[in-house]
Formats: C-alpha cells, sequence, structure tokens
C-alpha cells in the first residue's frame, strides 16, 4: 500500500502570512490562534476558508490483552459504550451536538458484533478482538492490511460526501496499553516513558502493565509501522491509521484526539511522511507518553484540560476554535479598511 | 458602596458531584471541564444548568501615561478600534459570532467623544482619559466612584434583560500599564512581576514601562483597591469591577478575558471576597503578570493559547466549553442507564 501525499503548496504561505499580518490587532496577538488559522489556510485554500461537513469517526475494538488485568473495567465495556453512542447518551455525543459535528461509530473488531445489529452502526470487523499482545503478536499480517483498508475506505466515503474535515476517536479497553507498545516501538524509547495510568490505574495495576509493556517489547526490534501493528496493535487503531492517511491524501485535515488517536498519526505520519501537514491536535492527554508523542510530531494541542475519555471527546470540544480562527481570517477589517494612518 | 455577594450554596456540591460521578465516563476522566460543571451547576443550579443570553461588556477608555511612551502606538488607536468594533470587524466580533455571544462596547471616557456618536455605543464617560499616573492619581475619587457605579448599572441592565452569564473584557491604549500597577499595589509585590510586554514591546520600551511603574508605586503604599483605582486605575478598569461585582452580587456568572480583566477581577475579589466564586477565566494570556495573579484569586484558566489581545477576545473563545461542561451535565447516561452492571 503506497501512499500519496502531497506538502501543502508552500506558495501559498506569503499570501497567508500578509493576510494575517494586516488584520486589525498587534502582529502576533492572537497566538496559537494565529499558527492554526496558518495551517487551515494552507490546506483549505487561502480565499475564504471554512469547515464543511465536519464529521468524526470513532472506531472501537477489543483487545485481548484484557485478560491481563490492565485495565479497570472488563472487555464488556466497549460494547456497551458503543450503544450509548449509538443512542447518543456519552460525553462525545453531548460535546458532537454542541459543536455540530457529525458523528459515527465503526465496529473494527469488538469481541462480539452486536445483536441485532444496532441502526447506524457501521461494521468493519478485522475479527472478534485481537489476540494477547503480552504473549503474540496481537494481529496477523492481513488484519493490519485490510484494517488500514477499512479505515481508509470510511474516509475517503464522508469526503466523497463532502466532508472536508475529519476527526478520529476510539473506544476499545485495553487499549492505552496497545498504543504504549506501539509508541514505545515507534520512537525507540522506554516502555516506562510510554505507559500511563489509563482511565485511573492504581499504582499496583500501573506496574503490572509497565511490566507488561516491557516484557512484549523484547519480542521484536521494529520501528516499522506495520510490524508493530501486527505486533502491538488494535483493530481500531490501525483503521485510525488508515482513516487519516486517506484523508491527508485527498488533502483533508485531519482533527486528532488524544494520546491513542496521536499513537495512530504518529504511525501514518511514519508511513507517509507529509501526513503531518495535515493533522490538529485537539488536547494534549492526562496521560503521560502524551507530550513526547505531540514533540515528535511538532504537534501543538489546542486544549490542555487534563481530559484522558478518548472517544474522540477532545475533537469536539476544539472544533469551534478551528473556527474561530477561519473566522478572524475571513472577516476581521485590515488596518487599511479600518482607517488605521500606516 | 457595600456589595452584598452570597457564597454560592454548599448543600448543592454532593448531588453535583454525584451526579457527575454516575454518568458513563471513568471517575474524573473529563478532567477540568468536572471542576467547570461544578462550578457551573453551583451558580446555575443543579437541575438542567444552562447558559441564557451569554452576553460581552467591552469597556473602553483612554490612558494619560500613553505619553510617557509606553505603547507602541498612540491613544488615537483606541477610538479606531471602538469604531471596529461598532462596525463588526475586528476579532472579537468575529468570535462573538461564532460563539452565539452578544456584544456591546462602552465608552468609559475616551480621550474625545465619538462624533457623531454611533449607532449602538453605550456611553458612560467618566472624563476624556485618566491622568498621566506616573506624575499624579490617575483618576479622582469621584471617577473611581462613578465609574463602579455605571459598570454595575450596566451589567444589572443586562441581568434584568435574562443574561445569567456577563462576560468582560477591554479596549485602552497604555491599559497594560495601569493593570501592572494595580496589581502590585493590590499583590505587593515588585512592579517588575507585573509589567510585561503588553502587545509587543522590544526590551528598550519593556525597561522604561518598568521603571515608570516602580516610580509610580513609590507614591504610595497600599492595598485598598479603591486608593489603588485612583492612583493607577483607568476608567474602562474601574467600571469593569463595578460589573463584576453586580454580576456576582446577583449571583451572575462572569467570563473574565485576559491580564487587565483578571486584574479588575482581583480588586473585585478584594472588595467582596465571596466574588471569586462567580468567576470563570478563559484564557491565561502571555502576559508575564497573568499567572501570578490567576493564582492568587485561585483561578483555573481554560485556554492557554497565547494570545494577548485583549477585547474580550478569549471569552467569546471559550464560551463553547462551558456550554460543553453543562451539556455532559445535564444530557450524558448514568450507570444505570446505559445498563452497566455496578
Amino acid at each position: 500500500m503506497l501512499w500519496n501525499i502531497n506538502r501543502p503548496d508552500l506558495e501559498r504561505l506569503p499570501v497567508i502570512q500578509e493576510r494575517i499580518a494586516t488584520r486589525i490587532k498587534p502582529p502576533g496577538s492572537l497566538g496559537q490562534l494565529e499558527d492554526l488559522a496558518t495551517q487551515l489556510a494552507m490546506i483549505l485554500g487561502t480565499e475564504s476558508p471554512t469547515i464543511e461537513r465536519p464529521q468524526l469517526l470513532v472506531f472501537a475494538g477489543d483487545h485481548g490483552i484484557v485478560e491481563e488485568g490492565v485495565s479497570l473495567v472488563g472487555s464488556e465495556v466497549t460494547a456497551l459504550m458503543v450503544r450509548a453512542f449509538l443512542a447518543g447518551k456519552a460525553a462525545v455525543n453531548c460535546f458532537c451536538e454542541q459543536a455540530g459535528m457529525r458523528f459515527e461509530v465503526i465496529d473494527c473488531g469488538l469481541n462480539e458484533p452486536l445483536h441485532p445489529r444496532p441502526d447506524g452502526l457501521i461494521e468493519q470487523r478485522a475479527g472478534s478482538g485481537t489476540e494477547n499482545l503480552a504473549h503474540q503478536a496481537a494481529m496477523s499480517p492481513d488484519q493490519v492490511l485490510s484494517c488500514l483498508a477499512c479505515g481508509a475506505d470510511r474516509a475517503r466515503h464522508h469526503i466523497r460526501q463532502g466532508s472536508n474535515l475529519l476527526a478520529v476517536g476510539e473506544m476499545g479497553i485495553g487499549n492505552t496499553t496497545s498504543a504504549s507498545a506501539l509508541m514505545a516501538g515507534l520512537l525507540d524509547v522506554p516502555a516506562r516513558d510510554c505507559v500511563g495510568r489509563g482511565t485511573g490505574l492504581d499504582d499496583a495495576h500501573l506496574e503490572l502493565k509497565q511490566a507488561l509493556v516491557e516484557k512484549a517489547m523484547l519480542r521484536s526490534n521494529t520501528q516499522d509501522p506495520l510490524l508493530l501493528l501486527q505486533e502491538y496493535g488494535g483493530f481500531e487503531i490501525a483503521q485510525m491509521v488508515g482513516a487519516i492517511l486517506a484523508a491527508a491524501e485527498a488533502g483533508v485535515l485531519v482533527l486528532i484526539d488524544g494520546f491513542i488517536s496521536t499513537v495512530a498519526a504518529a504511525l501514518a505520519d511514519r508511513l507517509a511522511p507529509n501526513c503531518r501537514y495535515y493533522l490538529v491536535f485537539s488536547h494534549r492527554s492526562a496521560e503521560q507518553g502524551h507530550r513526547l508523542l505531540l514533540a515528535d510530531l511538532e504537534g501543538q494541542p489546542l486544549l490542555k484540560l487534563d481530559m484522558c475519555l478518548g472517544e474522540g471527546s477532545a475533537t469536539a470540544l476544539a472544533l469551534p476554535l478551528l473556527r474561530s480562527a477561519l473566522a478572524f481570517y475571513n472577516e476581521m477589517a485590515s488596518f487599511e479598511e479600518a482607517g488605521f494612518a500606516l
């Protein structure tokens, strides 16, 4: 699978910088919002850039590693949360409604399919949960490739419908363990720097999780994103990688959620290095590995609210900032228009 | 002038905490948004709290200190920006439109009244610019009291119209110098810890500004908010203090903008210590004194975007986070509703 991602057209940059510099405000006084407006206009175009049909894709999957006791709750909670998403009753639904963001959830491989299949659920199941990454490869090579393709297909579906911004999030009990292992491999850093408390582990369980990841990392010595996904991945993480790559390939912005989504973004960026230009980071999570990962991607998170929920929740919280960045870019007067003597 | 501000009813707290604890998410996983929801529900009520008719009041005034060269631009820019606000073409207008926040600008004492008086401008002029605080008291005692009363009146006007959240912002070339002096006096800290680059001073002008404030601080040795306003204040800052106090007295939330608005909030809180319970801090500014000031008020800013614009701009950017905090509080399912075994 080859991904052909173009770097955004650098000729746009002086036009954008000139426009921002001539708006009626002291230079740089909108801080990070100016960087954001620059990035958005680089991708959406310099003339009246707007966000159309913003769509969140939440990828859900189960993880064999859960049987080791790395999570406070069992895998059945993944399915319960998917049902709550479909009922519109989880945090992310509330935030999407506030932000005017479209929402869908994709079963990438829960332990069991939901019966009867609920209205609105997208099924792209790569299996019934991954294998236990503590003992063996979590996924087969075929599962990795099929997940990348499925995630990409779903992204392309929404792009065809008119979305020029896709947001990605995830649900999967056990997936901070998977993401920590993926990060340790990709960045070649000690497992302990990548493993955090997930959704609230105590010290003893944190120790266990760290030891499991450390041991699992001994099995392979690769920084190859596809081999890493095979060893330590999750179906939902691999589908997210595919969706991110397909979006960037189509020149579409991708709004990244928290720690796990950022691991998917880092894998995507390693597979196709221009990918990062299309990524906007919603939030720096309370999860300890997130800082290091964002630095690796040169990502500036928009929010720092000490959240650690996942679900794509922070993407919906950040979307109004993107709209405001475009609003000042498009609508503010210039010094000349406002009658300033220059 | 006595302000009678009640501490929010502590009996609400267990009800709120129980509601948040039983929503379908790991405990604490919404981070700062949980603290925000708690504060909002303490003030707006525990049953379906909502924000009604959010209104931003931008207070504008001119400063005699500008003749010392403490600002990159002259006082005429205050009036130009007020006209841009009224034309709907400044950054804050773009952000208010995005957020669905009502906007008004109040002339608290520009150097000259705008002629002809533009539609929509509220005139509550306490004078034609303040005196130069480097050499004498900026305001008379009567001006201080009249500003507090005018600001309070305007807040009460909007509360009568149905607003249960007021946001405050300011415009006034030279007012970071005034705010720095007010902060140095109120917190009794060295002037150099309070003086920053405003909207982009170079090193030489920063030195000048620090030296001016240091010298001005020698004139008085008081922490009294009213005496400080008299010596170092601005008309727009004093009216903001009045608006904040009247809102808190009416049990109405106040959304604070950046450094200068936070100085007004700190003065208000010193005049009536329960005031702080009604304050929500939008943004931690790039201005160096802001961190210290927020710590003094035990304020947790929602955004950290390195902005330093004023105008109330950050209040409009933060408002969607308040709405989202209430959305999760009001609309998320409980574990029981979602079928979790407890």
